[in-house]
């Protein structure tokens, strides 16, 4: 037997007790006459000791020669210390070792096992095996295990049945790129693997299944912003006879009791919000409410002065920043360099300082006086103290910009509380979104969500206008979930698939499945998927969602560390039908 | 709300109140004045009434055309039934329906959605969404959930950890083949979808997760028999600071809680034999030991006389059938044909009947006296009444014909009983198993499996005798897990890759992310994986994997009811950088 306890267990307590810990060297302290080791294992650090007095020459000698990393396994003694180390849970003890064996050696690792290391991105993905060594990672990946348990519990003792559904599918143009997986067997034929198990749990619905959720991977074969991964894993869920506020009610429980199971955290009924009311009022269909600063649309307080920008522009909107009267003009001039970065994309900041006298100094005095910025302070709610700052242009793009502008604040003024939760419906999505690309409409959602009731008309008269039974949840800014009502009869469907530009020929080959499904007696479903990674990381209190992935890939979906993808033989090529055919 | 109750809970304690209900038409009987429905959803059958003295002229019209599957929605008074229905828990009552909505009409299915269908195996799978309306395919879904909630729950609370480990990953010649995926961004380079995540649950190890379980998808690309899935589930599990004997105690405590909690069977501890026993005694590396017929050797008791077949036979061996010899001239004579089917391929079969009255009758009279006979008797165990088979030829290949027949005889003697159940652990598995195809040496478990303490240096000169710290779990003649020791130090990993005709390049190319981990201080470690969808069939009391799979692929790898694999875009390709290569 390896051990009789973890590195994390034992307690005065257990003072005289005979023991057998293995683990890994975390440090050596070698005074010559007395040596102490700090033995790490996942459960905690326990001090050992080594003393020329009580531990006979051959025990000191292999201690003596004890590197950082080494893996041993010693019997000994507890002892109750002297000096006791507050810091850890075993720290009123210590083992004195009567035996010592060297389970294996290390080489010195590349960077240094400890909470915060000297390691680079790089070098710890190359490594991950040892930084998973590390404490915040391996809490990472327990706190994960942790919630999906949660999840898991949960969602059963509701009556949801987990299951299983195929890897292998068919791929679809529709939507992102798939993965595809050539097929031996079938020679010049492709599985697909799945971007979400949609249409499976939609057929599971129509088998009756009534209640489903499976924890999933899911693939995607996009070019990868930062933190996104070609696998990412989903809570994926869906149920029959309901309607769009039995899905809010069932999840707004689940992820209520999340937040009080995995962060004691009580929240109180979520609030709603439209689409339109969180574009108008943020800028932004995933706006973090945990502060304020909300959009104050000026074109009435602004358009009526000779200030041309103002006047061509289809918005004017502002914020109010608060305290951000302290900024300098240099400050001021950094922010406005920030917005104009490619990356937010705006031709300029007007802004208005609320001073604590009441009055008000704009970088447009010369149109603009107290009695119309006045007028700007009420509609963005400035207070004396506060900035204004002010944005123009397109409407859509403005409000991108101005929203990021708010985010970039509230960073700055460090509004975004990380043990702060705000959860928030945003609801009434757009069925549609016209995709500049294409020169067309495309699936918001996607291109099985159900239109509002009554609003199918418009799809032929005002397609952009039609509002979707689809909903977001959204916590702390970020959209952890999304889900929609289903069209579950096939006319309705087939519809959609024509607005969406589909040939009947290709609906069939691609969803005749499940279109065929549809008239064997569909139920009314509707369901919701939560992205996994990302709630794990923000109940964690964190932004980076590789952090809770064991092994995640780079931004060129690489996994360094196995050094994959990679070339394969020319034998499984041919076995597979296939031959590169590379550009030169 | 579509249903304020499911249709399984309603009972005479319900009486009077009113109820919503929905779910699908199950059957109706229809006498004009009266219309009776069976309602049906996944809890239950709850039978509705529509009646002309107490229902409304519109509504009777509607229930009078409604088709089976028609899915709808009613409103109505519980009432408790004059004549009831002992069969269903809902059997007392009835639903005087007041209002009828048809939410989806349904053609009527290709099958019968009855515990027994009409449907044969293909078009239940072309529609399996209909198939899993049926009561025993839902209950097997409902059932595997079950399973996995409780193997979840069981190591989660002994301190197992489940990490996600990736699909996307890199492939590797060695063992079956692999599938691949092509990446878009590397060009020319493949992802390789894992068979097990083997080197990464040794990766957690080493990075010391010490607790490590998945229930976690694989895939293998191989040619498919009868009820394998080119893609299966695992258990897969891995723990550090271990022996053999810790993962034995381990999981032979979690199958036994399994066994008790979702089948209510409390099993002793679980018998133990090596392999090399149950070859002998079985011809099979995993027995089912629910019932006898252990296999007698009879070399030393029947190659004295002048019978050349069996003096020429490496191995004579013979089972008593339990009250064979009831079986006359004709059976045997089947039964010779069966052992000779090209699928077993004995050359003939040897028999003796043991008489009630003591006396033997052979086939094989004329070189073998009572005296010999009754020895054969006493090695097989056989009593008056049995009838005892023979058969001899090369080692390997006649056990394995016995084994056959021992299975056939426990199947036509009912000896395979699903209520039951009887572990077993076989160990001391051989490290390494020629190959005659490749003329070499693989390894017989993986090419991480440690040999036994000692016995590295057989490896020179009789690779074949030595032993591994290698174990399977089996379960009523299955192999339900299986696992090993790992080899935790990059020499013995080298000097395996070696053995097993890996260059020093290929080892490093292949496996070198693991052998450097290796360098970085690997606790010694080992495991095990159970195949789920057996386990799930077996605790289910069923053969066959498929019925407890959602959506199974038949056995050329294709999915029928989605239509997968299928061709791909010329566009798709040509991003992939690759070009069909069909052979004409």
């Amino acid at each position: 037997m390896y051990r009789t306890h973890t590195n994390g267990e034992l307690r005065a307590s257990n003072s005289n007790e005979k023991v057998t810990l293995s683990g890994w060297v975390q440090k050596t302290r070698n005074k010559g006459f007395m040596i102490w080791v700090d033995l790490r294992d996942r459960y905690g650090i326990t001090q050992l000791i080594f003393d020329e007095e009580r531990t006979s020459k051959e025990v000191m000698a292999i201690a003596s020669k004890l590197g950082r990393e080494f893996v041993i396994q010693v019997n000994g003694t507890v002892i109750v210390r002297e000096s006791k180390n507050v810091n850890i849970p075993t720290g009123d003890i210590e083992i004195l070792v009567s035996e010592v064996t060297i389970l294996n050696e290390s080489l010195t690792p590349p960077f240094t096992i400890e909470n915060e290391t000297d390691g680079g991105e790089d070098l710890r993905m190359k490594y991950r095996y040892l930084d998973i060594r590390r404490k915040p990672v391996r809490e990472n990946l327990i706190f994960r295990h942790k919630v999906t348990m949660a999840v898991r519990n949960y969602l059963s003792e509701k009556g949801f049945v987990e299951i299983e559904t195929p890897y292998l599918i068919k791929s679809t143009p529709e939507g992102a790129r798939d993965f595809v997986v050539p097929s031996r067997m079938n020679a010049g034929q492709f599985y697909a693997l799945p971007q979400s198990p949609q249409t499976f749990k939609q057929l599971l619905m129509v088998g009756g299944m009534d209640k489903y959720f499976q924890i999933v991977k899911c693939f995607r074969d996009e070019d990868l912003r930062a933190d996104r991964q070609p696998e990412f894993t989903q809570i994926d869920c869906e149920m029959a006879f309901v309607e769009q506020e039995d899905i809010l009610q069932t999840f707004e429980c689940l992820t209520r009791h999340l937040l009080k199971e995995i962060n004691g955290a009580e929240v109180a009924e979520f609030p709603r919000m439209t689409y339109d009311e969180a574009m108008k009022k943020y800028g932004n269909d995933k706006p973090d409410i945990r502060f304020g600063m909300e959009f104050g649309e000026l074109n009435e307080v602004a358009q009526h002065k000779e200030f041309n920008v103002f006047n061509q522009a289809e918005l004017v909107v502002g914020i109010a920043v608060p305290g951000g009267n302290v900024y300098t003009r240099k400050d001021i001039d950094n922010l406005i360099d920030w917005v104009k970065r490619p990356q937010i994309g705006a031709l300029g900041m007007v802004y208005c300082r609320c001073n604590e006298d009441g009055s008000y100094k704009s970088s447009v005095d010369k149109f603009y006086d107290e009695q119309d910025l006045a007028k700007w302070a009420s509609v963005t709610g400035a207070k004396a103290g506060d900035l204004i700052c002010v944005l123009s242009g397109n409407t859509s793009k403005v409000r991108a910009q101005l929203s990021a502008l708010r985010m970039e604040f509230a960073e700055r003024l460090g509004l975004r509380k990380a043990t702060e939760f705000a959860p928030l419906w945003v609801v009434d999505f757009p069925l549609l979104e016209w995709d500049e690309e294409t020169q067309r409409y495309h699936a918001m959602h996607h291109p099985f969500t159900s239109p509002k009731p009554g609003q199918l008309a418009l799809l032929a008269t005002d397609p952009g206008a039609v509002k979707a039974n689809a909903y977001d949840l959204v916590l702390n800014g970020n959209e952890i979930g999304g889900g929609s009502i289903r069209i579950h009869d096939k006319k309705t469907q087939a519809l959609m698939f024509d607005y969406l530009g589909f040939t009947p020929e290709e609906a069939k080959a691609q969803f005749g499945f499940l279109m065929d499904a549809f008239q064997y007696g569909a139920p009314p479903h509707g369901g919701i998927a939560f992205g996994l990674d990302r709630l794990v990381a923000i109940l964690g209190g964190q932004e980076t969602i590789r952090d809770f992935i064991a092994f995640p890939k780079n931004n060129s979906g690489r996994d360094v560390m196995i050094d994959a993808p990679a070339p394969i033989d020319e034998a499984q090529l041919k076995e597979l039908s296939l031959q590169l055919n590379l550009k030169s």
